[in-house]
């Protein structure tokens, strides 16, 4: 009667593999010794849920910086997970909510939707944009995030297993609200850190039409143009990925590649603000 | 007639032994020497509100480190009660109220159906959120809050007793909330305090199958892994129980519980923050 | 037509004396010589309203520690006043209300009853938790406070006479609020003192079975703990009256009570804070 | 036509002459060489709302200490006038309002009234309490403040003339507000401010009896107390003439005027607090 | 069709010429050479809006001190132009109005109805009063102020043409709320700046009857008060008009004026705050 | 069916070509070398949105000084891309909502709508004003701004691509509320920077009505009054051409030009305030 379950629930909400496969244009690349353990801690997680007998539910924030692959990976590792339910929560289907009030209605009819299945994941992407966070004031909405808090801490009924991935590039701010408390587990998530995995991730992607005599050009002035010096690079995959798309439509790809990807990294380097 | 306003209430509200037991997955290991007194004191207040004579009514806070185990102590005590009337108070049962008004009202209908009883224990667990306390912009819901005190200090109606038992993780923030003071006694719940406790408990819930000498070594490699040196310990009972019943899952298990473990130990040991 | 007036008002609102008699389930023991003058006072302002030519309306708030008998008193007061209208508005008679726009109507609807009677006594409870006073982020209903120090002030219509009992145990916020203004008069009521006072209390209400011995011995032991030295107590009544009802239930209760009152000192001890 | 407009005016609106008199229960008394003056400043605005051409509109406050005697001022010099309108404003007929906006409205309606009759005079009393003035947060109605200041100074409808009369215990609060730069006028009104006057008010006022020794007997007695030493009062004549008026019921009168006059110099005594 | 929209336009809103006259009661004074530039520059913008090609828009603000003429040079600018649509949004006119909201709306409204005619004058009195501005807390209308803001600088439909002049006496507020940003224009009105000026005015105006040594006594006893010394005044010149309006209900007008103004002197004086 | 899903839509929404013109009213001048290479990086990322395969969506900020063309520019390279659905969202366009929510959907709403054209552009001009900014209080609609950031990021529905162009003249305000991140790319505008550029720029408007002396003159002038001395501008190109506009309408025009253009360069240079 598991098969039962899973048919019963999967018309009305069920997987939606489309969705999950969006938030993977670009796959994932295996551009650092980081990347395999942090799946592998992922799918621990994933059978933890589905077997342990004391345990039938934990909630997993994965942190790093932004556009580093936070949504992609917990994508990744609920579609391979085979879970019978699995939903994304995101902050753009909230838009449309008149108020805190009801996109916290929206926020608990979600996690009933997933008791209602045997085993479930429940992905909340981008968690400081789900509370409304705003560092100007300090201003977010106390309401969603007390219902977050306890929904995230909550055992599902009898029965029921449920995983929780959560996504932040906010994780400071997570700690000062008393929400990192709330997550039973961590997974940290890199940028691409040096020119190494700079060349691993353009050649993975087929960038330059998979010329690598261009790849090394526009890393090499990547290179000289960084002021802090060395190989240091700090930015997310998902910027470098669409860097280098753009730079398609430049005249001058592997030089325009090499000035934007600069300008990121200069942005993102801790001496340069 | 005592027999008979039991059965009148009963079918209605009642005694939710089912969720009382949902509260103490693990039962409660005798782990320190902290443990009998406590229970002790717990069912003196019991006493008390059964039968003294002008005491009909006394509210009790149990607080402690977070995962400390308050929640099963609670409700350990409510069973061991046997009163006719006890229920439960979760923030997770508060999620689907629209709002602070409205969990108000509800705080205060559990109080109103436990006058019904001749004899009643609530249980408030974690109060902190009951309130929706959130330490940035010292967030919370005064309307609750001014409920929860006033309740609180409330004498039940003639002929009606009531031992309310609360718990909270932030005694700190209920000192500040001049909430502390609208209790008339206090029970500190302790943390596994060093690895002397922490065999114990592991021993006691059988971890790693029951093997002495994994548990032996998973304990020294914690203590070795230990930046604080020492023994010292100081993490949440429920911690514990739950990386030991993760750790199955791990290749190694009993490097794994210490790996967890000793993050764990670095997060609240006082030196580490 | 007075007996009349009364009788006209008696039957919806009259004089609550149970509610009164429950504020006092210790009665009033004499266990200074600050009570005397201190119900002297009280009984002045009541012959005042009663008939002094222009001064037909008087404020006045009993102000003390906590459980220091404020209410005991403030209902000891209106009881031997003799007055044909009597009314005690508590915080927990507003706890029902919707909002503060509904508590500020009730308080309005209970001086507008009071109008109704010739002669009247309205004892307001706990005033900080009237206006829901709270100090983190110094919250309060101003709807309430601005309603409560205009209908402390404004004068019963012609040939009405109205005297209001209120209390508190938070002098200095109402200070702050320039709530205090609104009282014509203060009545300060003192804690428990010293040993003397102590004994005093303990002999008066019989406690430990009223044996002299125990009662001894218990202080004894309440000064040796006494991290303060000397005798001072500075505990207030209701404290030590319900601490020695629960030794009762202890084994060994002057032990017990000694221990609880020590500490219950050490927290209200100006050195311990 | 103006004793027509008059008589259209009286029945639903008219000058509520009982209302004045309640304000002035003791009558004026002339204890100081100031109050004349005073008195005469006040009927000059009468004068010069309801003759001089260009001047159709003044709005005056009175401020001064608590007690003082403002009320009772603004009703004598409103009485005085003769005007066909008179309307006094007060915190306690807004109790009953739900809200600040309801508030606004019923000052806005008292306006339109007054704008209805060819000359008229609104008593505005005590305006901090009319805008809801909390000094703790600096809390009040900005709706009413905005109306109230737009009010203040608007131009009655042509062919109308209108004298506003305010009072105040917090002039400071006042000019902190930019409400002070409404008023075209301002008159000072004192406390009593030696043992010369208070024995000016207790002779005309006919306390102790009308016992010229137990007034001598009693103000000796004040001096004595004075910690500041002295003949300096500095207490309104309300609390003066009140205190008289209770000390007819105490067992020693003259001693118990002292005692609560003391301490009421005491309190606003510039050294003491 | 100009004549033609125009005459569409004036029965329901149209040019209030009254309203614009009570605002110069006095008329315009000529007592300073920096009034006539000021109107020039006015009647500039005038010229402006009616005729330049690309300029079919423009907003001007005109601030200076309390009771400088702000209103009365904005009405006689306006009542100058001869524009076909002339309207003054007043806080007076707002009061009614139940929130923000509705004001806002209400200044909405009139916009739109000015876009309607093919040239049009709206003047704003008294901007800090409108957007509701209050010192303490920095309360105000944000709601009003976004509304303000924005159509201060939305341009008029095609084909039609709008001058907008505000006025404030508190331009450092308007600063600090980016709102000077709206406007386009700024015109300073000074105030009365020394005996010069003001015997210019008194005698322009007719005061002490016209008689010209009752001028220079009132003048020279204004000169003797001023604390400050020399000749300065820097009053506005409504202040000097409606005491010397006053004056005349005195025994002593020139003693009477030269007290008046003298205390208004050091009120605004820089040295004495 | 590209040209059918165009015919779909125009009649709806479409381009507002009209609305584009008007925030041209001067046109596109080139007076620096900047301008050009912006217009390009405009055009580039028109394309990419147009044809990049796993690029269906950019967010493009431009920033620059008030006045300085952001509005222009943006409609500019709207009105050149000729994609089928062009919308521009302005704060006008929204002084009629009733509030914050209805500011939102409204938002919200034209998203939707661009959502059903395949390729489409939206202007957000001057997003500081859309999320209603008010520097005093730190004032800001949350609701707005939380809608703004979640709407810049969310990629178009399959087989849709969205290209979004912002305004402001506040980036610091825009950074501080994490507003920035939510922008792939960023187009810097410049002021007009010295009086080379400001000499193109009259010669190319034919200001003084083309009068090559004149404008020499006039620009002499503006250096000469130029405090900080040099060629120094960094006045907004939208100023410059007003005030040119406006000096056809003073009597000495090169002379009023150089007064109101140096009271602007004083009012935006960095020494000046
Ligand atoms: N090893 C990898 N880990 C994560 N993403 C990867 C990896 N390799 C390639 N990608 C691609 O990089 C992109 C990561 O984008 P993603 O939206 O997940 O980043 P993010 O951290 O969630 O960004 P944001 O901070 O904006 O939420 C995806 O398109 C994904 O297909
Ligand atoms: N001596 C003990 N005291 C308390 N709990 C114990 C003890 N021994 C075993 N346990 C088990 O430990 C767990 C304690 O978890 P519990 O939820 O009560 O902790 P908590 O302090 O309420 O946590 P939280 O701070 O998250 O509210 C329960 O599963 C319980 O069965
Ligand atoms: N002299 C006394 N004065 C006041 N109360 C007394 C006295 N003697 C005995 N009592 C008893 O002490 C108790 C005082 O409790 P009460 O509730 O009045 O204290 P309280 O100051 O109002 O407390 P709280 O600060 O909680 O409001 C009552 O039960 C009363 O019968
Ligand atoms: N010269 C006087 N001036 C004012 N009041 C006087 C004078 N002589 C006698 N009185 C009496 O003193 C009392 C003054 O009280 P009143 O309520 O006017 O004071 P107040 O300043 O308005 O007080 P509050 O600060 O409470 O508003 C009145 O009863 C009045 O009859
Ligand atoms: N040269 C002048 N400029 C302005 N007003 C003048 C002048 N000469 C005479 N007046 C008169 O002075 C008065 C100015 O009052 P007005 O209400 O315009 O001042 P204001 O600055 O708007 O005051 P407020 O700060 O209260 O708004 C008017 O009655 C007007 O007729
Ligand atoms: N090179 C140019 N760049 C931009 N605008 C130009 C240029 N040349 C001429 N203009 C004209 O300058 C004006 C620029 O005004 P625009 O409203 O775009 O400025 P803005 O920066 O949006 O101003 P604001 O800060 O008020 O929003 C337009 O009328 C435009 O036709
Ligand atoms: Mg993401
Ligand atoms: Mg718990
Ligand atoms: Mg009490
Ligand atoms: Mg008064
Ligand atoms: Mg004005
Ligand atoms: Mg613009």
């Amino acid at each position: 009667d598991f098969l039962n379950a899973l048919t019963e629930v999967k018309p009305a909400f069920g997987t939606d593999d489309a969705e999950l496969e969006t938030a993977m244009t670009y796959g994932i690349i295996n551009f650092s010794k980081n990347i395999e353990p942090l799946l592998n801690d992922g799918m621990v997680y994933v059978e933890n849920v589905r077997k342990a007998e004391r345990l039938r539910h934990l909630s997993v924030l994965l942190h790093g910086p932004a556009a580093s692959g936070k949504t992609a990976l917990a994508a990744h590792i609920a579609l391979k997970s085979e879970y019978p339910f699995i939903k994304m929560i995101t902050p753009a289907a909230m838009v449309g909510f008149r108020d805190e009030v009801a996109k916290k209605d929206y926020l608990h009819k979600i996690f009933t939707d997933a008791y209602k299945s045997p085993l479930s994941i429940l992905i909340i992407d981008n968690i400081e944009r789900i509370i409304e966070w705003n560092p100007v004031g300090l201003r977010l909405s106390n309401t969603i995030l007390q219902a977050l808090v306890t929904l995230l801490q909550a055992p599902p009924p009898k029965g029921h297993r449920l995983l929780i991935l959560a996504t932040t590039s906010q994780r400071s701010v997570i700690e000062q609200l008393d929400l990192a408390g709330a997550f039973d587990r961590q997974i940290p998530v890199p940028a691409v850190r040096d020119t190494q995995e700079l060349k691993e991730v353009l050649k993975s992607v087929g960038a330059f039409d998979g010329n690598r005599q261009d790849i090394e050009e526009a890393v090499n002035m990547v290179v000289e143009s960084n002021a802090n010096g060395g190989g240091a690079v700090g930015v997310g995959i998902k910027t470098i990925l669409t860097i280098a798309e753009s730079a398609k439509f430049s005249a001058q790809p592997s030089q325009w590649f090499a000035d934007q990807l600069a300008s990121q990294i200069a942005r993102y380097s801790p001496h340069s603000s």
